[in-house]
């Protein structure tokens, strides 16, 4: 049913002729054609809540850039809103919560699992409109933020350096962290069974902010809830990415997810010499690698593509910066496009 | 000459009783009795720029929380300032750079080496000055931003999430990076022996940015000067902390610094079952942790004293952070001086 079908085949461990590329953030930022499409609007929000705009700048970079997967437009901040915790976002800031989580009280009153999760219809619409228009060509991917990740701006409010009032909230309140977490858990089970309903053909948990805890921290408030998920989720493959986790590596791969992401401070000969060459990964050019040469660019991506070697899904190590040249991003896609394992 | 010699008996690996405690920031932000200081004064800059008052508050954790050391009240940045680039402090959003570096005719513009270095005279007497009133109480500590460190404030001309512009100059001028990189080092080395003439008695480097990068880019843009320096300060003890750089650890051992400070994501008993039981380490109680509960804390505290054995200077892994609460500051320095081996 889909026609380029090598992101499924890499995530099932078959034998392909290359990696497959597509790239987190590739839906908006970059392409000039987003931009005019989030022009037409009053802000960022507002097209995340539009359905057929949504879909339309999900299929861009298909169309576009030519990569091997769609990842549906939207915000891991959409958990906390359909949980009663709204979210703005304010250009050149990022998120801001006009209300934040400051006692177990404002614990009780969330709503949560699927009678919340279902309040998030204009995504699985979405859903649906991009399926229909991508037609087979590529799978979809559906994501939702991990749950300290969502916990983390639920208390900070906003972005932080450090999220130390997040972070203190594990060490202060551990049992309302807990029953935040446990909320949490509940709804992005339900949100993301709801959007593989709607169509998705993979779903990828992001822990943005996985690398500001530690190894017993993460262990205790983390890999318990990503355990549950991965466990819930058996009909599409699951990707989980914990952005800068690498004390918790191991604890991540025995999660059994289908593939782990990786960020680009993991390099892919250290990753494969302690970890193996079983597992399925993605990632991890750094971003930044698009600001250079193309012949620094190509050093690296084939340094990347040969020490990872097979069961590799071409990825950044983290979103693609907005002011990257376009050129270079196509370059990358094209490279990738271009070996042979 | 020093009463409390705990901290260099520990960097010379002689048997001591216990390990040897002060905190990252210890001088600042935490203490009633700084915030009066700082109150007098129109900003940070001022303060860091009138030495009688710099050496005040740099005595005052000796005298309020009874940390094993000193370290002297100031700020990475003076580097750039005294190559040509001044910086202000904006209150609540960090250091300002008014101009950045933007071509390689603006790094020939800058001065480099002793004849920048002597520029910074209210740091060396702020050091006279203080070490008078210590009158060998504790040691004194020097410290320095690491070149990449401030090449990135110097490029990115403030704080930010990704520093992906002066990580971008890196891919795309390797060459000017490396030019920039060398004026600094030599400026570096140059300030250290002053800061060493004028009396303290073991020297820090900050790489507060290093998590930023990654082996490769560490290997090419960091180890280098970072060696020069190390090898060029045989005067006192070096201690070199590269936060975030997992990923380089083994380079940064390689070194030969005195002391390796580590950040609170590694943990303790990792480190010594990989790296050995014989590297002098430095920190490394997550900051966050001082906002828990004082059995969480304790138990935090003894987890990491016993997982890194002897060679251990204890801290944080990061700078304490302004809302801390004071008696949770004062509760981890007792229960570290109360600890034996």
């Amino acid at each position: 049913m889909i026609q380029n079908d090598l992101l499924l085949r890499t995530i099932n461990k078959e034998t392909v002729e290359r990696p497959p590329i597509w790239l987190m953030r590739q839906a908006g930022r970059i392409l000039p054609e987003y931009r005019a499409v989030r022009a037409s609007l009053s802000g960022f929000v507002e097209l995340v809540r539009t359905p057929d705009l949504a879909a339309e700048v999900t299929i861009q970079p298909v169309d576009i850039l030519g990569v091997d997967a769609a990842i549906i437009f939207s915000d891991i901040l959409v958990i906390p809103e359909c949980m009663g915790l709204p979210y703005e976002l304010i250009e050149k800031k990022g998120p801001f919560f006009p209300k934040t989580i400051e006692s177990g009280a404002d614990i009780d009153k969330l709503a949560s699992g699927t009678s919340a999760a279902e309040g998030l219809g204009y995504v699985f619409d979405a859903i649906e409109i991009t399926k229909k228009r991508l037609n087979g060509r590529v799978p979809l991917i559906g994501f939702s933020g991990a749950p300290w990740t969502l916990l983390s701006y639920m208390i900070e409010g906003q972005g932080s350096k450090t999220f130390s009032k997040a972070k203190g909230f594990l060490y202060k309140e551990p049992k309302q962290a807990h029953k935040l977490l446990t909320k949490l858990t509940e709804t992005i089970i339900a949100y993301l069974k709801l959007k593989i309903k709607a169509g998705v053909d993979v779903v990828q948990v992001f822990d943005s902010w996985a690398g500001l805890l530690d190894r017993q921290l993460y262990r205790e408030f983390c890999i318990p809830y990503l355990q549950q998920i991965v466990d819930s989720i058996d009909e599409v493959p699951v990707i989980v990415f914990s952005k800068g986790a690498y004390f918790a590596i191991e604890d991540i791969i025995k999660l059994g997810s289908d593939v782990v992401g990786l960020d680009w401070t993991m390099s892919a000969d250290s990753f494969r010499s302690q970890y193996g060459d079983e597992v399925v990964v993605q990632g991890n050019l750094d971003p930044c690698t698009l600001y250079g040469d193309q012949q620094t660019l190509d050093n690296r991506i084939h340094s990347m593509i040969n020490n990872f070697g097979k069961h590799h899904v071409c990825n950044l190590g983290h979103g693609v910066y907005p002011d990257t040249p376009l050129d270079n991003v196509k370059h990358f896609i094209n490279t990738v496009k271009a070996y042979r394992y």
